[in-house]
């Protein structure tokens, strides 16, 4: 049977997350909707990563086996009209082998979590971010998260509902980023589990404003225990931004398009070299 | 009486502009709305420029008089709680000399279009910009949209509605910009006509998919004749950027949240030194 990828990007907030559930519609189930409308066959749509309700994709990918062999653009553009009005668009569609697959093929998943640190409520980016009154020392927490990166026991930081049979990831990296009022935290890693990123995230929070200190981020990691993590950030905030696979698969990605507004100004550029890994695979990919 | 300035950012989607109409709820009526559950008054909000519906505002500016003295924070976050749930939200308020008038003694305008330059639909930022689909020269975009600088005769772009009394503007500066798959154009004058930003952008677009050249778009400009404007770009894709006042004043403004995708590696980098002078004074303000 071909075997097609899909990289989607979709607003969460309608959904009940990306995995079907009676409770309902999800991103997946709204996919293989509109892809039953335009082949009349009843398949199954993998996708790399199981958001949650609320959360995001700048470019989930997925993968789907059709009986009938098909032009992927024409696939694309044919799922993109029949996914209307979903906030669900298929920025790309391609062709490939058997060997592909989604979730087990990624090598590198990566995500996006958002912060506006300001008073005023959200308006044009309400539930797109979350908004954080206190001001935020985002070099605090920078440093604070490098005690995270590598292979640890990340009990502390899993939701008690996750599945997973370890609790042992090895988180690749975990930046912190001030660009204006906007926070931008980027994790990368193999997997992550359950509500790892937004866990993350919250004790972070409390880092940035001065509620605990990088010392306790490490104990509290050290301790592996659900109960010393900080309180879990919300879903509004959080992107699968891009998932990378072996180079036979390609390295697509989804971005955000940016706003004009303080672009290359932040501590992103004052930081130098280093920058975003994120950002620099997506361009040297385009 | 004393007087408050006041800068608000909004989503324009659900509204019928910023002026009240009979026809729905406007971004005017709803803060006057919440004005007056706050402070028992009927006060009028004088705004910096009339926002048509569908479009949105990064730093809007009013004024608004009221009879009883209010500590300007306190004022904020007050407007800020009643106008939930409507996406506006006042950035910042501030007490003023009654010489300041939001729409007199405005100095300089400046707004933003957003178009993301790609085949797929608008998911993420459905209804914050115009998706268009064949690929655009920005750079062509660009060099044909400096005609239009300088002080004109805008019959051509000016909407049949339009009630000014002169057609005549000076536009200080109309740039276009290429950052990934978003093209920005932003524009800067005293006053502009009604619908005349969108009016530009629809014609740039024709020059940017190559169905008219930089010399066309000059000789619709001389022709003063609204016959000759391409198609208005779409309400969703602008944003009423920031209003700069005399130094008396002061020179408050609204940023959109940038994202990391990105930043700070598009044409607007490269086209060096130049930049935005939006984002100029946006980061000098700051």
């Amino acid at each position: 049977m071909p075997r097609f990828k899909l990289i989607i990007e979709y607003d969460g907030a309608p959904f009940v997350g990306w995995q079907r559930q009676e409770n309902g519609l999800s991103i997946q189930e709204a996919l293989e909707e509109a892809l039953a409308a335009m082949t009349a066959e009843r398949a199954i749509v993998h996708g790399a990563g199981r958001t949650d309700a609320g959360v995001h994709a700048l470019g989930q990918v997925a993968h789907v086996d059709l009986e009938r062999e098909w032009e992927p653009f024409r696939l694309g553009e044919g799922l993109n009209a029949l996914l209307h009005p979903h906030p669900i668009a298929v920025l790309k569609s391609e062709r490939v082998d058997s060997g592909f697959d989604a979730r087990r093929s990624a090598r590198t998943r990566h995500y996006l979590y958002r912060i506006l640190n300001r008073r005023a409520p959200l308006a044009l980016e309400r539930g797109r971010a979350w908004r954080v009154k206190p001001p935020l020392d985002a070099r605090a927490m920078h440093d604070a998260a490098q005690a995270l990166v590598g292979r640890h026991d990340f009990s502390t930081f899993r939701d008690a509902q996750c599945q997973a049979k370890s609790p042992i990831r090895t988180l690749d990296r975990l930046d912190v980023m001030r660009d204006g009022d906007e926070v931008q935290i980027e994790a990368s890693a193999l997997s992550f589990l359950h509500r790892q990123v937004r866990s993350m995230v919250g004790s972070l929070v409390e880092v940035g404003v001065g509620r605990s200190t990088a010392g306790d981020l490490k104990a509290a990691l050290e301790a592996a225990d659900r109960s010393r993590c900080g309180p879990v950030a919300p879903a509004s905030g959080l992107y699968l931004a891009r998932v990378d696979y072996p180079e036979a698969h390609g390295g697509e990605f989804g971005t955000l398009p940016s706003s004009p507004a303080n672009a290359g100004e932040g501590d992103r550029a004052k930081r130098g070299g280093g920058g975003s890994s994120i950002d620099q695979a997506a361009n040297s990919a385009k």
